[in-house]
């Protein structure tokens, strides 16, 4: 496979830049073939113009033929994925399945959002009739529905380099709401990026879209991000990564002369409560249960779980005696880059100084071994270090001795994408409490699962309470993403003819729209 | 009247320090009764604390419940209406028509609010059942719904002391999501604020509600406002004001340790577009409307016409020699207070420097006299002082010599929160593309109609790119300013016994949720 490396603006490869950077395998160290290009800010400037550019032309296309436009990219990416496979193996270490299922994912949600187009829910269509004989003034006609925001910048993340990168969950609800996307390729998977932007591109020439709908900036370091934030034509940015780097974006973006919103989904440690009689009943199961959640993708998803909090008692140290057995035989895993290895064990090494070993896998160069920390709640109350993520196949676990310990425990927790809990169903009503405030710090509440896997659906939430995510009153995932990239705009009396589609009298569109109250398909007298 | 003048915390009257502030009457400047305390930073804390404690029980109560609170605050300030009418217009100098107007639509807005949580739509319940048998892997039962953020500061605007103040649009909105609400008064009508904070706390109180669900914090000046905003327990902020004031808010909100959500409603100049053939028919009757629209209420409406663009010709000179004609006859108002008449009249000669004077009202002491200015589009498009708010009476008329020109001049203004086009329906189908720019410019498009007056129901939007709106994703004015004050929680199979009602089987609120991809009240089976 040969690469272009430079960056993907106006339909075509250019660059301003000259200067290059290249990536290893993530499995072997040996550097990979191609070299990328370092963004200068001339080329984000010519991405963000081409945007502009194209918003009007792009937001104002009917809602059939921007679903034809996901599915066509859906299409496109589904034919480069045994390209795919190769690439990504190398850049990260993901194993074929994995990236064959994460592919699948990524074009499943373009298609998803092509559906959620035909359906109009997300227009939000609403429609007050005129009452010209109210006392004492008459109502006018008034009309509303959800268009596009604006261009948006889409920064691909490091552990899923299709779900959540150049064509992933952003860029896909971005571009159903009919928002431009200026991608910026994460500097661990550029070959992936290359690859999947040129299957954007053909999608968007298939379409006759306006090249400007979306472009491919490669690059490496922070200034490039801070200038494609900064650019006035974005209106919107969609991040997934660390809550270091997604903070750093808030805030350029909240220093501008028009602040924008930044959609980051940065860190969680997505704790997961092992109830006394699940744990009694099922000790060893939720032991089993719980490494493989563990220790999946090396440990490397956003809803890995990375706090048990557990009753004291007989049942524990069933769990706790399993764990280490299942643990200790775990083999060391490739992890997605130098960098993240090394980032995972100087925080492996933090939770080894400041709370007592359970169980812990083999070490081997070059590779992430699991392991298990325990600590008392008061330990881990009070201690910084141990509320930070490990990202990668590292736990601890947190010993109550009361069930009012669990409420106690979920105050000191930050916000999180999910908790998890494990128990009967008649055990869990009796933790109402505990429900009541998980549901306060999470976006997800799982009952008897595990937190990695994440549903793409209408009613999933991947998000909530910062720092799980940057906007609280957003998700990552599901069919509610493309609410991040719209506003409501009315129309006072508008003649029909001037209105858009949806809310026309005649609903031509035949969507659901809130008329003087009620849900309605009708079209208006 | 007799004033307490402390603030309302816990349910009653108290106060940190004992420094306070007095007001003058807006008419005539005397000194009005009520000593109002300068709120220190530990009776915010106090405030907020208690919103804090009371946010579980208050966000957890049944919709019915929440409801009837709103329908109780509602018929409190009914039954202080004649009281209103007295010191709103001592503290502000609006007349009792208005006052009684923006009462009634200020306990209208709380009885809707009541409707839609009885609706319960802005729950946006939706359901994906299990498919335990697809393939690779079974599908989970998931379930989201919106939950209320957390506690909310309210701010009170200078120019609505009831409709977007202590218990305005903002304080209901919040409240109706199960937010409970620390209200700073704006210390332009510190006793209004009293009065309708005291008929909050009886609502509380009459309801059995905790006490935390509402405070009122009365005081000047920046720092509390800082305090208010940088509390680790509020978890979104509500604001309607001028820029300055607003964007140091959110960059209050955005420096936190937890950043929060600032819905600023801020500066517009609401551009009013005159069409050739609109204005050839009809300019004087577009005078008068004009005029009648720059002149109520002494133009202090963020709605106010402060800009008209319209083609040089002969109807356009009728339409300024009407206007100076009843300009030159229309009385000099009352300001809300002398700070507001200073800042008018600074800005106002402003315009005078920098345009030429079209009509004039008499000038009186302590009045603002109404006003309208000229300048060419090329003068106008680079001239910064000419873009700036004048809030009050006081217009800009931009002439423009082509059709094109219209566009140009849209593309050089900052988001606003309305904008007007006078024309005949034939006429504004070929101006489609100036439609579509305005929609990407503002939050409601008015047709021969004017910008002052904004309807509270379902479809409207009150809001817009900023500076308009900090959020432009956002309304502050109908039902869907509910969505600022809430978020997505996901339960994935979570026994029916332990969701919250909205996601139970039976569908015991007998709302519409969206199942499986399609809306239905019915249960699951």
């Amino acid at each position: 496979m040969q690469f272009d490396g430079r960056h993907l603006i106006n339909g075509q490869f250019q660059a301003e830049g000259n200067e290059t950077f290249q990536v290893a395998n993530a499995a072997t160290t040996e550097t990979l073939n191609g070299a990328f290009t370092l963004a200068l800010e001339s080329d984000v400037n010519k991405a963000c113009e081409l945007a502009a550019k194209a918003f009007p032309i792009y937001s104002e296309l009917r809602l059939e033929e921007r679903a034809i436009f996901l599915e066509t990219a859906a299409s496109e990416i589904d034919g480069i994925v045994d390209d795919l496979v190769a690439r990504i193996g190398e850049e990260t270490g993901l194993p074929e399945a994995r990236v064959r299922g994460e592919t699948g994912r990524t074009t499943g949600q373009l298609r998803l959002f092509a559906k959620v187009l035909r359906r109009g829910d997300y227009l939000q269509a609403r429609i007050d009739t005129a009452m010209p004989e109210r006392q004492p003034l008459p109502r006018p006609d008034i009309r509303q529905y959800n268009q596009a925001l604006g261009p948006v910048a889409v920064f691909g993340a490091s552990n899923f380099p299709m779900a959540f990168s150049v064509a992933g969950g952003d860029t896909a609800s971005a571009l159903a709401a009919g928002c431009p996307v200026v991608a910026r390729a994460h500097s661990g998977h550029p070959g992936t990026a290359e690859l999947v932007g040129k299957a954007m591109v053909r999608a968007v020439e298939k379409c006759g879209l306006p090249a400007g709908v979306f472009s491919l900036i490669q690059g490496k370091g922070h200034h490039i991000g801070g200038a494609l934030v900064k650019h006035p034509a974005i209106k919107a940015v969609g991040f997934t990564g660390s809550l270091g780097g997604g903070r750093a974006l808030c805030d350029a973006a909240a220093s501008r002369p028009e602040p924008i919103p930044v959609f980051a989904e940065m860190g969680s440690i997505n704790p997961v409560y092992l109830l006394p009689r699940a744990l009694e009943a099922n000790a060893e199961k939720l032991a089993e249960g719980f490494v493989t959640s563990l220790t999946m993708g090396t440990g490397q998803f956003c809803t890995n779980p990375g706090l048990v909090i557990a009753a004291k008692g007989e049942g524990l140290n069933r769990f706790k005696a399993k764990v280490a057995e299942l643990i200790s035989n775990a083999p060391a895993g490739v992890m997605l880059n130098a960098g993240t290895l090394n980032g995972f064990n100087k925080q492996q090494d933090k939770y080894r100084n400041e709370a007592a070993l359970i169980g812990e896998g083999p070490s081997a160069e070059n590779r992430a071994r699991a392991s298990l920390f325990g600590a008392d709640l008061a330990d881990w109350a009070g201690n910084e270090t141990l509320h930070e993520e490990a990202f990668g196949p590292c736990s601890l676990l947190v010993e109550t001795a009361t069930d009012a310990q669990f409420v106690e425990a979920t105050q000191k927790l930050e916000g999180q994408l999910t908790a998890t809990l494990w128990g009967a169903d008649a055990e869990l009503e009796s933790y109402q409490p505990l429900l009541n405030e998980l549901s306060r710090k999470v976006g997800r509440i799982l009952v008897n699962g595990w937190p990695t896997g994440v549903e793409v659906c209408d009613s999933m939430t991947h998000g909530g309470p910062y720092p799980a995510c940057s906007v609280a009153g957003s998700t990552s995932v599901g069919t509610r993403a493309i609410e991040r990239f719209v506003r409501p705009v009315s129309f006072q009396d508008m003649p029909d003819t001037c209105l858009p589609a949806p809310l026309k009298n005649a609903n031509p569109l035949s969507i659901s729209r809130l008329v003087n109250g009620a849900p309605s398909t009708d079209p208006i007298a």
